[in-house]
């Protein structure tokens, strides 16, 4: 059993849906309409078992990072994120505090408002956040997809996992990778702009491209080519992977935790996304018919490529 | 620090609330209003660390009681549990998937809808369950307890403390008072009721009676007086206290994990509530002008009553 195995059992097993829901589980995030308005929900929990993290880490940044990594799955639907429930804790209440103070640094930069949660002790420092967010435009989801879309990507890759290589290898820098991995900036303007131009199919990357673009194949019924020349990656990721002698498009396929967002859509809505951002889109591939995510290097199909699994 | 500071000092913090919400941090739930109804959202997390929890509870039991105190939660604001998100994990996906098959249990028993969620992983068995439950009546606050008004209880005190006094003496039953500790009932429809004849106060009783009257008193600035002698104890309970030499009236003011109602009503209201429950409602003390809780034993004020603090 891996997470998806989990998942896919517990989905399998659900009662009839009520009347409210448009959308259940398997996205982003779940879609419920209360009263006027569609709002998406979804939650995501950190646990920062290893004492190597806290040495990288404070308490705040991963209170921080709870909240960010929810803010990301309700950009990846293109809603706006307005309200949270927090629950956590660690051994020690300071510890406890120190986390809540970060989420709270995390609601004020992302403007969403904390209705509550649940303090507890935990051996490990755990943070579950749980999100609604307001949509005002339809919901994208990963489902709609289709052959002769393009394949894009707000932002860069790779970033994260070039800032978590550095951290492990006992470097403090570059302190914008680091702080990349740290504290991660969810695209929640491009996701909103990205739903009001109806793009085909969008999530949020947060488990690598290569097991994310999987994950838009297979809702959609669709496969998809992406070329690794063609992911967008900054010159410091570039430089970290070749001090630690790893594969800088590899990990830009693989390393998970980037944030941005994954879209499929028309040429013409690719062009007025990109127009309507004040960073990078950038076009890595296409939706093709058929099935998987098949990866090219200089044109010849990669191998293996497989981003994280919690329990593999 | 304990949880109260914790919780104190993030409340005092929080940024301005936006128009939709209704009520904040502080009750049982918060109070949002979306559309043309009203709202309630709470969260509580479990932490199975100790291995003697996990002879007693299987993972079922876990997630199954994850959600039973999140509706608990719910019915203390007089509204519908609805729909949850759930986050959570343990060392090994079996065990996850065990403890999310529990999820779905009492999602069914009680019909609540999970809209999604996140599996990780985790040390010790984690699991956090956020909750949104629908209103129908006005929402009831802690903060409306008036002097003359009556205390009363639902159901019945000590149970779930019992059970686990016999779970930690080695003990597997009696099977009536275990089931009250693994699997709690929360009073949905007692909930419901109390809020339509518009009672005073309510919360669940989760961390002991002592803390939970204090807290009523607290938020609606008045005092309380509680008869020891009037709490209502089963038989059972009795004899548990009686073999582990016990004091079973304090057990039930401290034990903690009941999940019954605690009430504040005028008489007359207190009488038409109990008309309309199937169980059992018991007025165990009134409330008073000035602050704190007092609990009487034999018409003479007990000290050092108090609930459970998860920091302390």
């Amino acid at each position: 059993l891996n997470e998806l195995d989990v998942i896919r059992k517990l989905s399998s097993n659900l009662p009839d849906a009520p009347e409210e829901v448009i959308v259940g589980i398997g996205d982003d995030c779940a879609v419920i309409r209360l009263g006027d308005r569609d709002w998406v929900a979804a939650a995501d929990m950190l646990v920062s078992g290893h004492h190597f993290e806290m040495a990288w880490s404070t308490p705040e940044d991963v209170g921080y990072k709870a909240v960010a990594v929810n803010v990301s799955d309700v950009a990846a639907m293109g809603a706006t994120p307005r309200f949270i429930l927090v629950s956590g804790g660690a051994d020690d209440s300071e510890t406890t505090l120190r986390c809540m103070e970060g989420v709270m640094q995390a609601c004020a930069e992302f403007d969403v408002f904390p209705l509550g949660g649940d303090t507890t002790r935990a051996a490990a420092l755990t943070i579950d956040v749980a999100i609604l967010g307001e949509l005002t435009a339809p919901p994208v989801l990963r489902s709609g997809a289709r052959p002769g879309d393009l394949l894009a990507v707000t932002g860069e890759l790779g970033a994260s996992a070039a800032g978590l290589l550095a951290l492990q290898n006992d470097h403090r820098e570059p302190e914008r990778l680091i702080q990349k991995h740290l504290r991660p900036e969810p695209r929640t303007a491009a996701g909103r702009i990205a739903a009001r131009l109806r793009v085909s199919a969008m999530l949020d990357l947060s488990d690598g491209l290569a097991t994310d673009a999987k994950r838009i194949c297979e809702a959609s019924g669709v496969g998809c080519r992406v070329e690794l020349e063609k992911l967008p990656i900054s010159e410091d990721t570039r430089e970290i992977c070749a001090r630690f002698d790893r594969d800088a498009k590899e990990l830009a396929a693989t390393g998970g935790e980037d944030y941005e967002l994954l879209i499929s859509a028309p040429e013409d809505v690719v062009t007025a996304l990109s127009e309507g951002l004040e960073f990078p889109l950038t076009v890595i591939g296409s939706v093709i018919e058929g099935e998987g995510a098949i990866f090219l290097r200089n044109g010849n199909p990669v191998q293996n490529l497989s981003g994280w699994d919690h329990f593999s």
